[in-house]
C-alpha cells in the first residue's frame, strides 16, 4: 500500500523523491492519516488539508536547521508523519505515546512546541533574529491558520516583524474556517483576497517568467516594492504591516506549493504567503462536513461513519450549558453569549441558534471576549462568556482589569476545566483556580453535576449573585443525574453542602471530582469510617459555616480537587485552618507541581494519584 | 485666568459655549492642567495634546447617554477637568482623591475604566452591540493611542467590530510615540498616511463640499464605499478591517476636530478617525522634549524647570538592572533584552544604547514579547525580558504555554512589583506571585537591595540557573546598598538567607519588603525578643533547609510579602507548615483581597497593615 511512505524515516528520505513521487506520498500519508485516526482519534480535518503544505516544507527547506513552526498544531500530523514519527504516530495521545501537538522535546522538527494558537509569528521571529545575530543564514518559517490569525498575537508579531524587517516567512494556511465558521472582518478580507486573484496572478506570472536571480531581484526592488507598479501594489493587510503578500496559492496543488517556496527561500525579509486549503482535503466525509470532522472521534475508514458512542452515556456537560443558557436566555432578554470560536465546543451553538442576535461568535480572541463582555455589561446587559479553562489564562489580565476591578457582573464559564485528556498539557483546565482565587471581588464556584450546572447557571443571572462569578466544570460526560426540565432552583451563593456526615475526618471537594469522593467516603463508610463529605461548591467566597463545623468537629482534613493544589482549594482550607486554635492536618488531592502530560483522564489520574482509592486509604489512616 | 473653565461644572455648561469660547476653554485647560501637574505630578504630555479632543467629543457627543471610552486614559486629563472634576483635578492620584485614570465609579462620563492598554475598542464595541440589542440611538466612541494599538487585542476588536458593522467611532489618536519611540510596522504605516494625504484629502473636501445630507448618504454609499472611488479606495490597513477610514486630520485644530466629528456622529457602521497630535501640545518643554514629559514629575511650570530630587537617594532599581545587565550583555554576547515599549522605564534603555542589535522594543506587545523572547531562548540566546508586574498578566499564557512548558531558559524581570503608589489599582504588582507560583518549572525570585538584584541577575545568567526565572523587584529607590561596580558574586539557586537569629518566632520575608520587616526585627530585639528572620530571596522553590531550621525552632511564623497573601509566600509556608507534626501558627504580613486604590506607597502600607510597626507588634506578641 504505502510503498513511498513507508520508505520515508526521516526528511532527508524524503528530499530524495521526485516530484511525481511526492505527490504519491501526499497520497499515501492521507490515506494513513485517515486509517490511524479512525480507530486513534484525534485532530483530523485541519491536518488532511495540510498534507501538501506539511511535505513542501520539508521538501524545501533544510529542517532542522531551517525551523518550520506550526502554529496550534491541529494541522501537523503530515508533518509527524513524515519526519520521523510515522510508526509513533498509530499512538499518537495515547499515554506514552506521542504528543498530539508539535512539541519540541519529542523531535528535532517540531522547531516550537504549541497547543494554544496565535503564537507561531512570535516564536519564529525570535528565531529569525537569533540567526541574525549569529550571523548565520538559516530560514525560519511559521505556518498560521486563518483563525489563528484573527488572534492579537499574532498581529503584535506581523507589527514586530515588519518592522524589523526580519528574514521570516509567515505561510497563512487559509481554510476559510476555524473550528466554528470564522465571522471576523479578517475573515471577509481574506475571501476577497482569493476571489480578486488578479492582481496576484499577474505579479506571480511575471514572477515567474523570470529566471535570472539578479534580474528578480531587481524586479524585487524596483517594482513589487514600490508603488509604481499597480496602485494595489500596498492593498493588502499584510504590506500595511511591511509584509511582502503572496499568493493566494492553490495549498492543494503540490507542483504549486513546492515552486512557490521554492522561490521564496530566496527572498529575504518578512515575506506572507497566502495558501488556500481545503479542510479534510481527500476524504470525502471530512471535506463535505469540516466543522463535525474536526475532530470527529473514531470511525469508520471505508464508509466514513463515525462511531458513535451508546446512547445510555449520561449528557455532556456542554449540553447542559448550551441547553440551560438558551432557556435562560428565553425568560431573560438581557442574557447574551460570547464565545471566542468555541460555539460548538462549548454548547453555545444551542442559544446561536435560537438566538443569533444575542449570541458573539468573536473568532480566536480571548481577551477580545472577556472584555467585550464586559462592555455590555457595562451597558447593563448580562453576558455569559464561555472560555475553555487553559485558553483563558490569554485573558487573565482583561478578567483582572476589566471585570473584577470594576465589579462588572460577567458570568465566566470555563468549560475544560481540570484534566482534559489526550489533548495533553497545554489543554489541561489546571490552573485557573489557582489563578483566579487571590483576585478580589471574583466569585468562583464549580457544580458537582449536571443538576448543579444547571442551578448554579440559573443562580448566577439572578440578582442574588452580584459579582462577577467564574463557573468552571470539566469537559465531556455528566454523572448521569436527571437535569433536562428540572425546575429552576437558587443555590445559596457561597454555600456548599453536605454529602456524608461524619466526625474526626473531613473530605472537602469542589466540582465534579467530589462524586469520586463520594465513592470513596461511601467505601469507608462501608468499613465503618464515618467521614464529614462536604461539597464546597464555591472556591471563593469559602463557606465559613463549613469551615467551622470541620474544624469544631475534625482533626484531619482531605481537600480533593481537579487543579492544582498549590493556590487552590487545598490553600484556601490551610488559609482558614491557620486561623484554628487546634492543629488540624490538610492533606491534598489534586494536580500536582508538574505539567501533566496526555493520556485518558483516567490514567492521568492514576498518575496524579488522585483516584478513588488512594483517597480511600486516606480516609481510613 | 480661568474665566471659562470656572463656570464649566458639566458638559452641558460646555455645550452651551461658541467656537471663538470653545478655543479659549481649550487654552484654559491646558493651563490649568499644567499649573495642576507642576506640583502634583501625574502623565503630562499625551494629556496635553489631547485637550482639543477631549474638549470636541463633549461638544459634539451626548455624553452621559453617548459613551467615550478612554483607552489607557493617560491621555484623559482634560477630559476629567471638564466633566465635573476641575477642583478634584488638584488631587488627583492622592490618597482619596481622583484617579489618575478613567474610572466608571468616579464619573458617569468615565464610560469604562482603564488603566492598561488596548482595551478601549472591546469596551466600546461591547457597549454599541448593548445599543443596537436595546435598539436605541446612542454612540459610541473610543479614543486609542497609536502605541496602544498595537496591543494585540485591539485588533482582535477591530475585527470583530468590522464583521458586526456595530456604530462604533475609533479615534486613533496618533502622536507618533507611546512612552518610548514606536518601532513597530504600525508605526511606519501611519506615518505613511499622515504624509501622503492626497487621498484622504480629496475625499475629505468632497465630504464637505456636499451639504445634503441625503445626497452625502448617497456620496458615502455609492463612492466611498465601493472601489470604482480610487484604487487608494481599500488601501487602508483599517478598511481590511472593515472600518471606514477618515482623516488624518489636525487633533489640536479644535475647529477641524469639531467639524469633523460633528459629521462623523451622523454615519453609521464602524468607522476610524486618523488624529495627528502632538504630545505636550501647547506647553513648549513637553513639546520639544515628549519623553521626559510623558510624567515628568514635579517642575516650575513657568521655567519648565523639573525639580530633581535630592542627589542622595538611592539608586533606583531600574537604573541597577539597566547597568547590570548591559555589564553582563557585554561579557556574554548571548544575551539579549526584550522589552513591550518600556525601554527608558525599566532601564532597558541602558542597553539598547550600547547595544542596539541585542535589545529589543516590540512595542505595547506583551504576550509578543514573552513568546519572541521563547523563540530567541529556542535558539541558543538568552533573552532577558521585563515587563511591569501588572502587565505581565497579559501574558500569563505566553508565559505558561511558551516558556514555562518548555523549560526554555529566559530571564523574566518584573519591575513594578508590589505597590506603585499613585497609579493605583490597574498597576499595583499585586498578583504576580500568586498567579506564577503555581506554575510548574519556574523558577521566582525577589532580591532584597540593589546589590542583591544585581547579583540575582548575574548568577540567572549562569548555567547554575537552569530554569527560567522570574524576578521580580519594585518602582523606584532601592535600600541605599553600594552595588555599582561590585564584583558579581553568585546567589546559590533557591536558597534564601540568615538576616537575624532567634527562635519561637520567625519572620519570613520575600524582597526589598524584608527591609521593613528587618527594622521591625531589630525592634524586638531592642525588647530583649529576637526572631529568627530569614530572607527568603526564592519563592520557588521554596528553601527547605530554612523551612526545617524553622519548624524545627519555632512554633510561629510571621511572613511579609509585597504581594497578595492569598496564593503567595504566605501559602507557600502554609504548604510547608502543614507537613509537621506540631502546630505552628502562621501570620501573614501582605496585600489584602480587595483592590487597592491609589496614594503613596507609604499611605497605602498603613492601609494595608503592612508597616514595620504592626509587624514589631506581631512579633513581640
Amino acid at each position: 500500500m504505502s510503498q513511498i511512505l513507508e520508505r520515508i524515516d526521516s526528511p532527508e528520505d524524503l528530499r530524495r523523491l521526485d516530484l511525481k513521487d511526492l505527490k504519491t506520498l501526499c497520497a499515501e500519508v492521507r490515506e494513513y492519516m485517515v486509517g490511524c485516526c479512525a480507530t486513534n482519534p484525534g485532530h483530523l480535518g485541519a491536518s488532511l488539508g495540510a498534507v501538501e503544505l506539511a511535505v513542501a516544507l520539508q521538501y524545501i527547506y533544510n529542517t532542522p536547521t531551517d525551523k518550520v513552526v506550526w502554529d496550534v498544531g491541529h494541522q501537523a500530523y503530515a508533518h509527524k508523519i513524515i519526519t520521523g514519527r510515522r510508526e509513533a504516530f498509530k499512538y499518537k495521545r495515547l499515554k506514552g505515546g506521542i504528543s498530539g501537538f508539535p512539541k519540541m522535546a519529542e523531535s528535532v522538527y517540531d522547531a516550537f512546541g504549541v497547543g494554544h494558537s496565535s503564537t507561531s509569528i512570535s516564536a519564529a521571529l525570535g528565531m529569525a533574529t537569533a540567526a541574525s545575530l549569529n550571523g548565520t543564514s538559516e530560514k525560519v518559517v511559521a505556518v498560521i491558520g486563518d483563525g489563528a490569525m484573527t488572534g492579537g498575537m499574532a498581529f503584535e508579531a506581523l507589527n514586530n516583524a515588519g518592522a524589523m524587517k526580519s528574514d521570516i516567512l509567515v505561510i497563512l494556511n487559509d481554510n476559510h474556517i476555524s473550528i466554528d465558521k470564522g465571522r471576523g472582518a479578517l475573515h471577509e478580507y481574506l475571501l476577497k483576497l482569493s476571489t480578486s486573484r488578479a492582481y496576484n496572478k499577474l505579479k506571480n506570472r511575471i514572477w515567474h517568467d523570470i529566471d535570472s536571480n539578479w534580474f528578480r531581484r531587481w524586479v524585487q526592488k524596483a517594482v513589487f516594492s514600490t508603488k509604481s507598479f499597480l496602485s494595489k501594489g500596498d492593498s493588502s493587510l499584510f504590506e500595511s504591516f511591511g509584509f511582502r503578500y503572496f499568493g493566494p496559492i492553490d495549498g492543494n496543488n503540490l507542483d504549486e506549493v513546492v515552486d512557490t517556496l521554492h522561490d521564496l527561500r530566496r527572498i529575504g525579509g518578512p515575506k506572507l504567503l497566502h495558501v488556500i486549503t481545503k479542510k479534510g482535503k481527500g476524504y470525502k466525509p471530512a471535506e463535505d462536513d469540516p466543522e463535525v470532522w474536526h475532530a470527529p472521534g473514531t470511525f469508520d475508514p471505508v464508509t466514513g461513519n463515525r462511531i458513535k458512542s451508546k446512547t445510555s452515556a449520561p449528557a455532556k456537560y456542554q449540553d447542559v450549558f448550551g441547553h440551560t443558557l438558551t432557556e435562560l436566555a428565553r425568560a431573560n432578554e438581557k442574557i447574551v453569549g460570547v464565545t471566542p470560536a468555541m460555539a460548538s465546543g462549548c454548547g453555545m451553538n444551542i442559544m446561536m441558534h435560537e438566538f443569533p442576535q444575542r449570541t458573539f461568535d468573536v473568532g480566536i480572541a480571548e481577551q477580545h471576549a472577556v472584555t467585550f463582555s464586559a462592555g455590555l455589561a457595562a451597558a447593563g446587559h448580562l453576558p455569559v462568556c464561555n472560555i475553555y479553562s487553559s485558553f483563558m489564562q490569554r485573558a487573565y489580565d482583561s478578567v483582572i482589569h476589566d471585570i473584577a476591578l470594576q465589579g462588572l457582573k460577567v458570568i465566566m464559564c470555563l468549560d475544560r476545566a481540570g484534566l482534559v485528556g489526550e489533548d495533553g498539557a497545554t489543554h489541561h483546565g489546571a490552573f485557573d483556580l489557582s489563578a483566579f482565587r487571590p483576585i478580589p471581588g471574583l466569585a468562583i464556584a464549580s457544580p458537582l453535576n449536571e443538576l448543579e450546572l444547571r442551578n448554579l447557571l440559573y443562580s448566577a443571572t439572578t440578582p442574588l449573585y452580584n459579582t462577577p462569578i467564574i463557573i468552571r466544570y470539566p469537559r465531556g460526560n455528566g454523572e448521569g443525574v436527571q437535569w433536562e426540565g428540572e425546575e429552576f432552583s437558587n443555590l445559596p451563593f457561597g454555600k456548599g453542602q453536605k454529602l456524608h456526615d461524619g466526625k474526626d475526618v473531613a473530605v472537602l471537594s469542589l466540582g465534579p471530582i467530589g462524586n469520586m469522593a463520594a465513592d470513596a467516603v461511601a467505601m469507608a463508610a462501608g468499613q465503618g469510617i464515618d467521614a464529614l463529605h462536604y461539597d464546597m461548591r464555591f472556591l471563593k467566597p469559602l463557606d465559613e459555616d463549613i469551615m467551622r463545623d470541620v474544624c469544631a468537629k475534625c482533626t484531619r482534613i482531605i481537600t480533593v480537587e481537579d487543579g492544582v493544589s498549590k493556590g487552590g482549594l487545598y490553600d484556601a482550607v490551610l488559609e482558614w485552618v491557620a486561623g484554628c486554635e487546634k492543629k488540624i492536618s490538610v492533606k491534598s488531592f489534586g494536580l500536582p507541581d508538574k505539567f501533566v502530560e496526555h493520556g485518558s483522564i483516567k490514567e492521568l489520574r492514576e498518575e496524579c494519584g488522585l483516584t478513588c482509592e488512594k483517597i480511600f486509604q486516606t480516609i481510613c489512616k
